[in-house]
């Protein structure tokens, strides 16, 4: 399959938060439109959880992208007027170093033996690929979810780093009830005995562990009110199967079921592990001393915090948190509080309600040489 | 251990709802104070999934009870006036027939040859022990979670069966949420290796699976504002296990922890999956054709239906639909919306806020003898 994956390779060593160093790091990212000639119009897109860096098709991979309706000329991060990035995260398989690489010093896989994990680690390898393309300062950094957290890391590490941030569906730290639940996915996965502490071969990965922390992940990206509208108490289409008292009845538990076949083998268990522990650890009150000094701190001359309403892992409150803390009574901060009821998976579908709201806000980023 | 429990042994074969008949059918339950002359004192309380019908504490049995604040002489539901029964749900295994009873057909534990476990069938198995005891007509039907929806299930089913009903935090049916995390819970433990298809020892049972079951129900059964309060980003105590990278950071991963650990070999897993499937299969429409129809027919005279804010698994609207429901011009509804923040499990914790609400409805059932 055709890629527009780029590679930076970095040549010295990047000491990670947490303690450790990567030896040869290698970050994946993808690029869409033209850097303008004073290099002002760069914005970047961290992700999710499990994105790659391929945010939207183009001549180079025509494959539509995750975030497909968003990125495009003439979409609401108009790449005739921006140069887009995207990056895969450092500790993702998709190109960028990851428990999955080989550690040069022992030419083995890191699995367990990769460093902890932060968000600050993520957003620090995205900061060199853009460094690397020449670019001083992004018009915006952008992202959803993990990558909303991945956002406020960036610009707490690096205050002149960007004009504007778009925060969605993110927050200043996860809850206790959001590490709950993601503490309960990783021991899925860890308790499957095929995990075998983290050393499975490619072809027997601990399938059954990675099928249940996907169907609670789909329980908890989107919403009670949702799946009422969309299922009711519809039954499957499939037979029971004969003598099988507990296999699926409703419509609901075969959709999860679709969802997590569909998962399995696209995401490699132990990058699974390390992300999401560092969405538990990040704590934006790290930069700072508390979450309101850390972003009085930040230089972004625009916000756009995006939250909605349905969302049980980064709820609305949240949302209302990151942009109590912006207002700073010069900065221009917009607070979309969206009634989506997709839950937090709502940026990824509900595009009739996110795409004005972002159209908007970029539309009066103004760009010295428009 | 002392022991208040009581047995009711039928002699006749008990017809299940969805096919299939139990033989020499045995129904525990505990009783509390005493029947007036007129036998018409007399409250029925179903349980949760998991209690057993040891309620309340006694002289025969001082153990306290899972609704020890709830039951007793000047307590809301006062046992000198009323006269409390509480039984143990069939298909559960604290002295009810189950699925770990002996099959007298075959000699054999039923495991997963025991049939399909509905909520009318608790309902009729509670019917069998209150006509047993010479009563007609019962003063109140009271039941929390799993126990409201088989109160609701008594109604639909006898009539007649009693004068006043108490719903808490119950439902008409699950939502397709409640049903997606129950379908979880169960296939956690069916995909323990230990499960066998149901066979396991007694003393090797699917240790790993419950306990990632009963994570699960500590998350749905508590809510996100509550541990915000109670935990926020508290750290655990215990050193982190070296080269453990994944192990416990959290006061609430040591929270999940300690409650899963007391969980095993507490409740038997597959008496669990039968119950859980119970609940998913309960639709309050299959009688009367729509659920409204079905609260129609209610004979009930007084209904107090108590639902909580912060409830996950039976959100707030499915109580106001019940409540609605029942609400005919001439039948007492009385609508109790309780704003405790420890959502689904609130009855067995909030005291302060129940207690008052069902003191004052059982104040107002008058009784021949008073």
């Amino acid at each position: 399959m055709a890629s527009a994956r780029k590679i930076l390779n970095l040549d010295r060593p990047f000491p990670m938060r947490r303690g450790g160093a990567l030896q040869d790091v290698q970050i994946a990212y993808e690029t869409w439109g033209d850097l303008s000639f004073c290099n002002d119009n760069a914005i970047l897109i961290f992700t999710g959880l499990s994105p790659s860096a391929h945010a939207a098709s183009s001549t180079e991979d025509p494959a539509p992208g995750w975030w497909e309706d968003m990125i495009g000329p003439g979409r609401p991060i108009d790449t005739r007027r921006f140069f887009v990035i995207c990056v895969n995260s450092l500790g993702s398989p998709f190109g960028s170093t990851s428990p999955t690489s080989i550690n040069p010093a022992t030419g083995q896989c890191y699995r367990l033996t990769f460093p902890v994990l932060t968000v600050e680690d993520i957003a620090r390898a995205g900061h060199e690929v853009v460094t690397s393309l020449g670019i001083k300062k992004l018009a915006a950094v952008v992202g959803p979810s993990l990558g909303g957290m991945t956002v406020l890391a960036y610009c707490a590490l690096f205050p002149e780093g960007a004009r504007a941030l778009v925060s969605i569906s993110s927050a200043a730290r996860s809850t206790p009830f959001a590490i709950a639940l993601r503490s309960l996915q990783r021991e899925m996965i860890r308790k499957d005995p095929a995990w075998l502490e983290g050393n499975y071969a490619s072809d027997a990965i601990p399938v059954q562990g990675m099928r249940l922390a996907r169907k609670l992940g789909m329980i908890t990206y989107r919403s009670a009110k949702e799946w009422l509208q969309r299922f009711g108490r519809e039954r499957a289409n499939a037979e029971r199967k004969p003598g099988d008292p507990f296999g699926i009845d409703f419509e609901v538990e075969s959709y999860l079921e679709n969802h997590a076949v569909k998962f399995i083998g696209q995401f490699d268990p132990n990058c699974y592990l390390y992300i999401s522990r560092a969405m538990d650890l990040f704590d934006l009150a790290d930069h700072g001393g508390s979450v309101a000094e850390a972003l009085r701190r930040f230089t972004v001359e625009r916000a756009l915090i995006i939250g909605v309403e349905t969302d049980l892992l980064f709820p609305i409150e949240q949302q209302q948190e990151l942009a109590d803390g912006l207002s700073n009574g010069t900065r221009t901060v917009q607070f979309a509080r969206l009634a989506s009821i997709q839950g937090h998976d709502s940026f990824l579908v509900d595009m009739d309600r996110f795409r004005p709201v972002i159209t908007d806000f970029l539309a009066e980023l103004k760009l010295a040489n428009p």
